[in-house]
């Protein structure tokens, strides 16, 4: 058995199976016999010595974590500033893993947060502290460079994908005297990655989704509007799926410019109603529109079988890294092959990772730039295949986690993070 | 074997399960070897002479009807008028099911197909021509007289508690340092039955969702606005269902005065967006929203096992009494009791229930108004029920229905429907 005990804390916008990291990571380190500590709300609990005991956690509640969605032990946005004039932040983490013993610590997260890890695995050098520090990947924005998908990803691509063929046959039945237009939209600010996903329903020419707008492609409203009509008039509907990163060609976003007033600020959302309207008042179409926002990264219920296993084997492989003494490096997933689908863990430099953001290939798009290209389907579909529903209760309703997220009794002076 | 052959039309907004009706329908009558044809767009087909010939789709196809969601020949939103002054259209129907010799029709829908079937049900005394008309429930809005509750709603019910469970947890995970309150929209223009549903997520008071805005209690957008910040500083975080029938106390919808320019007219949608930004100008918290529109009634990967054997078994009633040679009835569900869960099916006059709309009854919501009553559990608890999920592909998606929906010749002259 090993001195010391782990740290673990999840960061940034949470997915339908960073539960299962969670179990991973749990579960292994169990098995090692090294006790778990979970930061409440990510690196902020760490930072104000608000740590939970995973030890009072039953097998079966750690178990369950597996099927779990949100973030069991809280997340957060919060970057760590850079080593050089953010010493004092740095120098609390110490004291907090010094008083805590605290030799490994995980950090599950997305770009920020391989930002983050990388920062805190030079502390072990830098302020002469024995610190491990290890980057669990997870994000439904699959934009994390050197892993070859994101866990959470799968999940949010299977959610979009069923949800574009089920709701696309409820509008194929009505279009005769009512919707002749319907419009999804669906998370992604910076790369079209979920919107991609939602391609993987189209199987031939006709089927939905007929257009999809990716934020790859600057939003040239006169072409789009014309393929609606001719899909209308060919097909007798149209589903649209609309990424929330689509911007004009000046480079504005969508979203932002069209619904300011009506619901915007700086925060994005509501692309799919302005599109909506937009061929309404130029094609005069009845339309609906969908905007599922966190519910398409929380659906635990329709979460992928592959992107649950993977979420559960970066967060094994975390702990064996940590305990095998490794630093500064991500547990990323490596495909071997795309048919039959193989896949590995293997530990990636964070130096390389970190500030990186990986953009969807060019050849990923059709040629017109409103489908997606067959390397992108063999890139996408293992990633959505399985499944892995929870357990449900007798009252119909899945049976999830409820931890009790007991607090580590602190021994450090109360700390006051001031940049928030 | 029976001489004739029964015509099936599926009628208004189609659910995640009004497909399994159409499997009950074409099951049980191939079992009596009645064949069966069904309405291409539901009344608009049989007007048309549009007839699809269901005897051309194998057993395996027909089986898969049970687990497809949307309408599988098509629906419609079109109300005949009455007898009186509308005879030609009578007459043309007539001549369409002489022509066909159809001596049963089963029209599945909601409360203008009640409607229609309770008129159809004339045909026979009013113009001499053998016919018997039987309603087949459905509708996600739960609203139709008479019968207990509705097939669709059931599936509907389960995906919003689930989604509110599942979107739920992600935020309380993020609330500490983003968002804190959550606004989820869900159908229901007249009754809040949808909306109640969510509240079956709630099984402890600080439970989600911590407010319910109802169709049936004017907003009183002070009180509410209380009643989110309190939540907030109890909780941390709160999420809040509104119905898209929501209004204000003078009767407007409080989606149409909010949103009619951005994306309004007469078409519903816009409250969640509305109520979250009413929330962040005067409370200054930062929100989400989502707004699943049709994803919820097309969601049958997430379907009520007792909403699908409602379905199937509302079909095989109604094809049962249409062949025992009744008229005039529906085919509802008989509650016989709530635990455990017992039912049947009943045949009820379709004269007491056309043109009747079921409201939600007053104690089903809270004291407050904000919530559910245990009245309420109790009737909705057994409509969530058991799942029966539809099988899956290699690729990950839902293996849906396909059928042929080959054309029945034409043996009429061609009909122009008038008043579209």
């Amino acid at each position: 058995m090993a001195r010391g005990k782990l740290l673990y804390a999840q960061s940034g916008g949470v997915t339908a199976v960073i539960n299962a990291t969670a179990c991973g990571v749990i579960e292994t380190a169990r098995r090692h016999g090294v006790p778990v500590l979970a930061a409440r709300n990510g690196i902020i609990g760490a930072l104000r010595e608000d740590l939970i005991d995973t030890r009072r956690e039953s097998a079966a509640a750690v178990r369950a974590l597996r099927h779990t969605p949100g973030g069991a032990f809280g997340s957060c946005r919060f970057k760590l500033g850079a080593l050089d004039g953010n010493r004092a932040q740095y120098q609390r983490l110490i004291e907090v893993f010094r008083a805590h013993d605290i030799r490994w610590f995980l950090y599950n997260g997305g770009n920020d947060s391989a930002d983050t890890a990388h920062k805190l695995s030079k502390i072990s050098r830098a302020f002469g502290y024995p610190l491990a520090c290890i980057g669990v990947p997870k994000t439904v924005d699959n934009d994390l460079a050197g892993t070859d998908c994101c866990p959470g990803f799968g999940s949010v691509a299977k959610y979009t994908a069923v949800a574009v063929l089920e709701a696309s046959l409820d509008v194929a039945s009505m279009a005769e005297s009512s919707t002749k237009v319907f419009v999804l939209e669906v998370m992604g600010r910076h790369a079209g990655w979920i919107a991609a996903a939602a391609g993987l329903a189209k199987k031939a020419a006709d089927d939905p989704p007929h257009l999809i707008l990716f934020p790859e492609k600057p939003f040239d409203e006169e072409d789009f509007l014309a393929r609606v009509k001719t899909t209308v008039e060919r097909v007798g509907w149209c589903t649209v799926v609309v990424s929330e990163g689509l911007k004009w060609p000046d480079g504005r976003f969508v979203a932002e410019a069209g619904t300011r007033d009506a619901f915007g600020h700086a925060q994005l959302g509501g692309v799919g109603p302005t599109i909506a309207q937009r061929i309404r008042d130029r094609l005069g179409f009845k339309f609906h529109w969908a905007v599922p926002d966190y519910l398409q990264r929380s659906a635990r219920h329709i979460a992928s079988k592959t992107d649950v296993e993977h979420a559960y084997a970066v967060g094994r492989a975390g702990v064996e890294y940590a305990l095998d003494g490794k630093n500064d490096v991500l547990a990323g997933i490596r495909r071997v092959s795309d048919a039959p689908y193989r896949w590995r863990v293997e530990p990636m430099p964070l130096a390389k990772i970190a500030n990186r953001e990986k953009k969807m290939p060019r050849g990923f798009l059709s040629r017109d730039g409103y489908a997606i290209s067959a390397a992108c389907r063999r890139y996408l579909e293992p990633l959505v295949r399985g499944e892995e529903p929870p357990p449900f209760g007798r009252d119909g309703l899945p049976l999830f986690a409820r931890l009790k997220n007991v607090g580590v009794p602190r021994r450090l002076p109360e700390y006051r993070i001031a940049d928030r």
